[in-house]
């Protein structure tokens, strides 16, 4: 017999994702977000939803760009200063010691240090309640050669991503490879 | 320097829900998902994208509602079946031997044998590309007692969800716990 657990946001695992801006003076930003995740996949999009009162949200609404990167759980403390400060009130890429690079393709920045980077432009805003929801259409994606396996993706045993667990306020780690997708059900 | 990989959707992690319907006849059926998450707090919302040919998408359009369960990495065959057959060929649900469950608050079913729920009443739905994404408020989460800890909150490592790797098709499972968010990060 289940357990009711109340009207809550638990849903695992969420991602911990670092979503890029430039504010109006072209100062760029990180903030941690883990409320998001892939919505279309033609055209490739990310949805990522962030509260009305972030300073991320103008960015993203006068920009029409965005980019996510992925951290890997080695910068868990970088990955988490960003959900903790504001860049309304520091330069949080200069205080985590982060290089800015520009995107090419959106008007977005990413850190060079961050080895997978989602480039995305603003293509469709959804007021849901406290958070706004931003798809973003994937117009690229970057990625250090370290995180990749041979046929040029992303191995997620290199690239190892963090888990936000929203109940209990952590982060975990990959765990190892379980089976084959679209195969292992198979009768 | 970054390698780039193309408009690909790559994010890491993303989850492996079963989405749960009853089409016109009140037929049960699941079909796995991997693209959504969670995308508002209040009021609670999870957001899924189908595509229009699925069995699933006209069941969500009918009857507003769908539930998103959560298998453990030892549901791993059960789980890849409910993305391998069509709810239209098959009641995937007698095939795989599960047990139906209906919600007591949306017009949807679960299958008891999947350790956490999410009932959800459709709220949003947003046309993208291939994908339409439906934004379901969390009316209740309900979940075995035996993968929560003794604070009634899901335990992350006894429920043991899985991520699926759209790269290279597979599915790993959780790793161990790396930090407290919200303070490993402060300085």
């Amino acid at each position: 017999m289940k357990k009711s657990l109340g009207a809550r946001t638990l849903l695992y695992p969420t991602p911990v994702m670092l979503v890029g801006t430039y504010n109006h003076d072209r100062k760029p930003n990180l903030m941690t977000a883990a409320w998001g995740g892939i919505c279309c996949s033609q055209p490739p999009c990310v949805a990522v939803s962030l509260r009305k009162a972030t300073y991320s949200y103008a960015c993203i609404v006068e920009r029409k760009a965005f980019t996510v990167g992925i951290p890997s759980e080695d910068q868990i403390k970088t990955a988490d200063y960003m959900g903790i400060c504001s860049g309304r009130d520091v330069n949080k890429l200069v205080e985590a010691g982060l290089s800015v690079v520009g995107s090419d393709l959106v008007d977005a920045p990413y850190a060079a240090e961050i080895p997978l980077v989602l480039e995305c432009r603003l293509l469709h805003t959804l007021e849901i309640g406290l958070h706004t929801q931003f798809v973003g259409e994937i117009m690229d994606v970057k990625a250090d050669p370290a995180v990749l396996s041979q046929d040029g993706l992303p191995d997620i045993l290199k690239l190892r991503p963090m888990l936000f667990d929203f109940g209990h306020s952590g982060y975990n780690g990959v765990g190892p490879y379980l089976g084959k997708a679209f195969s292992i059900g198979k009768k």
